[in-house]
């Protein structure tokens, strides 16, 4: 019989957290127990998994005994609060945080792109940015072609981005607009409903925000990129479950459409989605409730004989969050 | 006493001609008599300007006798057919369609560009397509500093560019959702409530859209600029009225952000708008229903020395579509 783990789910109640357990069960993760963790205000509750009833326990620094492996989907303050416990606790912890994803001793990885990343864990093993996921799966088969150099990165992210709150924010404000009510700001900035927000996370020194800079930082870390540039504008879009993304690659050397296309469909994780007599190319329309990246619009960057436009698109909650951290689990089957 | 014109609007019950009847009204654009044109569907019925029913008449070959300004709003169809007339009546016709933008002997104008091209028409000058007009006022101030040699370009393109009957179906979509009633598409190529489409106009041979090349081929002509070259994904978004757009500017010599934001502030049109602190940054939420162009986000491209990033915003109908058309006809008072 081969292993079980013991599993707990940090954050069990927020729109990540569910969804890892909800995939646990669907991609039958061989579990032996499962702990789900939330704030004392969730604790006693009761999720379902596997039909059976399971009471959500309060995360305190002393509830990490006993298991193989946790799945973090918690804010970063938190999780900074409670690793220490977990990595004493001699668990596996991947943690869908920024906290430690720059950390030299904590692998980022993509199981797609660097699976191997993910052995030389000290404990603690992150999760990338949800939009950075995306991205990288997209365009990280092209390196096979030539080395990326950089990229022009402009996102469509969906309101899932910011948890279960953001959905409920843009239906709610929808909702007003038609009835002719007044609505309301809290999840953003400003309302979302048939706006567009180009502002996701917080203003940098160099007037990107941070999670612009997550693009660079993080997609050099797992692509092995140490130099690659990116320049990136996030934008907030009323639209509820996907990302979507318009990406220029520049590699070291020319690369043809057609090859970038035999090596996206060759890629794991990715769906060549690019017919352009069929009108098939990504939308969330299509890419929601799914764990691959859909990749389309390829073509030549009419501004550099070493650029490749495309657009990619892939489900934020799923393969951009929840999928790729029980991905990262499974690396340890 | 100044001259007055005697004004008539080709297309008179869409989107644009409807703007452009009011906006001659808002500016107080000396009209002597104004006629509105459109199909034989509309004619008879009235439309109200000054406070004045006025009946529409059928948009004929032989409708445009005595007219001193053609405004044209129809598509390049119907504009290719008419314009013979216009221009023999001795009208000058000023065109939103894109049928003649690129024809050599017409002036393709952004009145706060390139004014002076208006002067040498044959009869015809030509409105350019929405996107190029609200990018070309942001990013022209920077030729001042610098040429501009190439730009990457993503749009995020309001419903309304379709037509009237874009919002319409967008909040019908919308309605159903919320409903649980089927969705059904007709304007758009699949439902664009909740969704993203990356794939505006008609694909041509290289794999861009008609839409995509007019941001370089109509770029050229109006920043006087012939051998710009420019990467452009126009993406259509569930917003009602103003298109936004991704832009990086590459300029032959590095110029500072600090220049840039001087020279954007100063420039006719524009609008600075590029507060991190205070969350100041363009949004079709706060751009609809004005005449300018805002531009914020604006930081240096990470990936070339000579790279500078922008965010901008204005509404389509009316600065993209009928408010230049009116500025171009002012341009002859």
């Amino acid at each position: 019989m081969s292993k079980k783990f013991n599993v707990a789910v940090l954050g069990a109640t927020g729109a990540v957290g569910r969804e890892m357990i909800h995939l646990l069960q669907e991609r039958n993760f061989p579990v032996s127990a499962l702990t789900p963790l939330a704030s004392a205000r969730s604790a006693g509750k009761e999720i379902e998994f596997r039909g059976e009833k399971i009471k959500i326990k309060e995360a305190t620094t002393s509830a990490f005994s006993g298991f193989d492996i946790v799945l973090g989907a918690v804010g970063s303050g938190l999780s900074r609060e409670l690793a220490p416990a977990i990595k004493a606790s001699g668990a596996i912890y991947i943690d869908n945080s920024s906290a430690f994803r720059m950390h030299d001793d904590v692998p980022l990885v993509v199981p797609e792109i660097n699976p191997d990343d993910a052995k030389k864990h000290n404990g603690i093993i992150a999760n990338p940015n949800c939009s950075t996921i995306i991205t990288a799966v997209a365009v990280n088969p092209i390196n096979k072609l030539s080395p990326i150099k950089s990229m022009t990165v402009s996102t469509y992210q969906a309101v899932s981005g910011a948890g279960a709150a953001g959905p409920i924010e843009l239906q709610e404000q929808v909702k007003a607009l038609i009835e002719g009510n007044p609505v309301t700001a809290n999840v953003f900035q400003y309302q979302i409903a048939e706006n567009l927000i180009p502002h996701i996370g917080s203003f940098l020194d160099n007037d990107y925000t941070d999670e612009e800079m997550k693009m660079q930082n993080e997609g050099r870390k797992i692509m092995h990129l140490p130099d690659l540039k990116v320049n990136c504008t996030c934008v907030r879009v009323p639209v509820v479950r996907s990302h979507s993304i318009s990406a220029t690659v520049i590699t070291e050397n020319p690369v043809s459409t057609a090859d970038v296309a035999a090596v996206i469909a060759d890629a794991p994780g990715c769906k060549l989605y690019d017919d352009k007599a069929n009108k098939k190319y990504p939308m969330p329309l299509i890419t929601s409730y799914q764990d691959i990246v859909y990749v389309g619009r390829i073509r030549k960057d009419l501004t550099n004989d070493n650029g490749i436009a495309l657009w990619c698109c892939g489900d934020q909650v799923r393969k951009g969050a929840a999928t790729n951290a029980i991905q990262i689990a499974e690396l340890f089957l």
